[in-house]
């Protein structure tokens, strides 16, 4: 078995182990700054360790691990993923990417090898915003973009962020100390399971990243007229159900004429809903993503004007409420073509496919240039205990990594 | 003022003073066998016999008014509606067509008229089956088709249907003798708001109801595969939405190509229902009615077809559950005839429609053949508030009741 091969048999145990690290018995669900999350730290500090590093607790809750340079004065490359998960959760997301470039940095040290730059691999806390419907805490912090006002967020159980920060062992009122300090930095790598089929329609381990979708989210509303179902004619029916109808079919038809676009419309009310009523008005959740601004800004309008001809040629009212809108994250050319390099050294082809989800590297993006590589999984299955990958693919990302660092030292 | 426009007057204050008499203060609801239902009967029961009827209680609660005829052993003629309402009802759908029936025997009792034939008003005790959840409760009696097994029903309360119509009087083992039982019967008549646009989109106060239209309840589901909106590609994508948002306008464009054809979605549910995922099931009700059984069933049998066809090209599986199905009631061709030279005598177009919503004149078919007259409505609107006819339009439909008697005392 070839180092790589070793160290993803190792990678993979380890996730298993974590797998297990749940604040529920019958799945997993790591929160921020729970106990799970300590017993996860506690596990992932002696790996950090055992690879060569020294490690740290900051006061948002990110576990840090350093591996220092070959000499003093040098800079520093951030490798990072998160520890946190969602409700019933996959083992993959997220703990692969730490695992990973653990397992890199392990390589280097069996090898007793020191790179031109340190290395610092971050466990974030809190990618997933499940315990306060935060976003990002972690590298937000690191970023020196974390929002004190969120500080006062309550959990389920009326726990403030301050306080479930201090159980945990950091000091909420310190958060800015978290910012980057270590000077200057290389940029920020993250390895990170695709969560979509691309890698795997082609038949690709690994994937270069080239940027983070941008995201629009609306409420659009239509509002028609409720009526008797037997006795109001098909001709004088102002149908808010068939009205929304032919807007998702507008959003569908959008999204599959521009390449890389995805717009859904995920959730839909009707009311009164009764099945002998005619729909009077009908509510849904409009999200729209591309990797390039001009084209998710410009379909977006497409869509909200097909919203109104639809509208206004039903004789139904229509509304479109901005919810949320998140800019796209490009990721670093040239670390993209140290990775795209480091695939090709692998012996793979290198592809390069864009993020429709968020990650780490969105807020990291504020602070240094941003990579990432993606690791198929399986169906493209993830927030789901299916999610898996396989210890092959988990190798050729600890190789990719690994070559990577040596082209980064090159560089 | 003619005879009809003060009767009009009387039958429209009547409806108010009905509007008034609810079991809730700040609307009108009155249910099946409550004593807002007894106050009510004491109202009507003294209308009846100001007009000459004679009144009786029979055990499922209806409340019938007998005006006899000229002479023993003639027929009678059953001409009624109901006086129970749905929640935060309006004041005519049902005691509108008691008024009114009221109104043509009080005419012939001011005569000092009898005609060849008795006339018994009968204000039936539930058809809108809002505290049992049950259908036709006083029609099926008097019809004989009444069924024992409902007298086990539970209200909100956990009253029992025994129980409340005990409460009210009546003998709930002896409902079988509520069957009709007064000899031969010329038929049913029932005035009642139209509930729908029609007559108010021709302009006209009143029109003949050809039939009540058969129906077709179904539950259907399209199951594909839910997914992260932003990590799948729109042509990996088995939307259970975007297929149920297709059946939806094939639904409506299939009630369009068929006149008289109303077919209905009214409610829809998406899961898991989030903004950010990929509805993996849609489910949503299906309502298809039409007066004619053979258009009804094919146009239904077209629309589960085009549900298989759009599941099967999107790649999704559908499946459909039906839940009821009526039969479609032909009115009576003779009456019929007779309420359109009635209503010609009278000055007004004839015109028929069909009826989109069910009547007592449904199970009162089982006994005898019947006609419907329907009344103009204000915007079709029923079921609220809202409900509004005009005292002119009422006045229309008493000068039609009698003539039409008239009509068939020369028959």
């Amino acid at each position: 078995m070839s180092h790589s091969g070793g160290l993803a048999v190792t990678a993979m145990k380890r996730c298993d182990e974590l797998g297990a690290i749940s604040a529920e018995p019958e799945r997993l669900t790591r929160q921020f700054a729970g106990d799970a999350m300590r017993r996860a730290h506690d596990a992932v500090a002696e790996w950090m360790r055992g690879a060569g590093m020294v490690e740290r607790h900051d006061n948002i809750g990110n576990l840090r691990g350093r591996y220092e340079a070959d000499a003093m004065g040098r800079p520093t490359l951030i490798v990072g993923s998160h520890l946190d998960t969602v409700r019933d959760a996959g083992r993959y997301d997220g703990p692969l990417g730490v695992m990973v470039a653990i397992a890199a940095v392990q390589r280097l040290h069996d090898l007793r090898k020191r790179l031109p730059f340190a290395i610092e691999v971050i466990a974030f806390a809190d990618e997933e915003g499940l315990r306060f419907s935060s976003t990002y805490l972690g590298s937000r912090a690191v970023a020196g973009t974390f929002d004190t006002a969120d500080l006062d967020r309550t959990d389920g159980e009326g726990v403030t962020m301050a306080e479930a920060i201090s159980v945990f062992g950091g000091d909420p009122s310190r958060i800015n100390e978290d910012r980057w300090q270590g000077g200057k930095l290389l940029g920020y790598v993250e390895v990170h399971i695709e969560q979509g089929p691309v890698l795997e329609d082609l038949g690709l381990p690994v994937g270069v990243v080239t940027a983070i979708a941008g995201q629009a989210r609306y409420r659009i509303t239509f509002t028609g007229s409720a009526g008797h179902a037997g006795t109001v004619p098909m001709r004088g029916r102002r149908d808010a159900l068939a009205a929304a109808a032919e807007f998702v079919l507008a959003v569908e038809a959008e999204a599959a004429s521009h390449e890389g676009l995805v717009a859904t419309v995920g959730q839909l009310s009707v009311y009164p809903g009764a099945s002998n009523v005619i729909p009077g008005e009908a509510a849904l959740s409009l999200d729209v993503r591309h990797p390039d601004e001009r084209v998710r800004i410009e379909s977006t309008r497409q869509i909200l004007v097909r919203a109104r001809d639809i509208a206004s040629r039903r004789g139904v009212e229509t509304a479109a409420q901005p919810l949320s809108e998140n800019s796209s994250v490009p990721c670093s050319a040239s670390l993209q073509s140290l990775l795209a390099k480091a695939i090709e050294a692998a012996g793979v082809k290198a592809v390069h496919l864009a993020s429709g989800a968020g990650h780490d590297a969105v807020p990291m993006s504020d602070l240094t240039g941003v990579a990432m590589l993606f690791v198929r999984c399986k169906g493209g299955i993830s927030h789901n205990p299916a999610e898996s990958v396989t210890a092959e693919d988990v190798s050729v990302s600890i190789d990719v990594l690994s070559r990577f660092l040596e082209l980064l030292a090159k560089a």
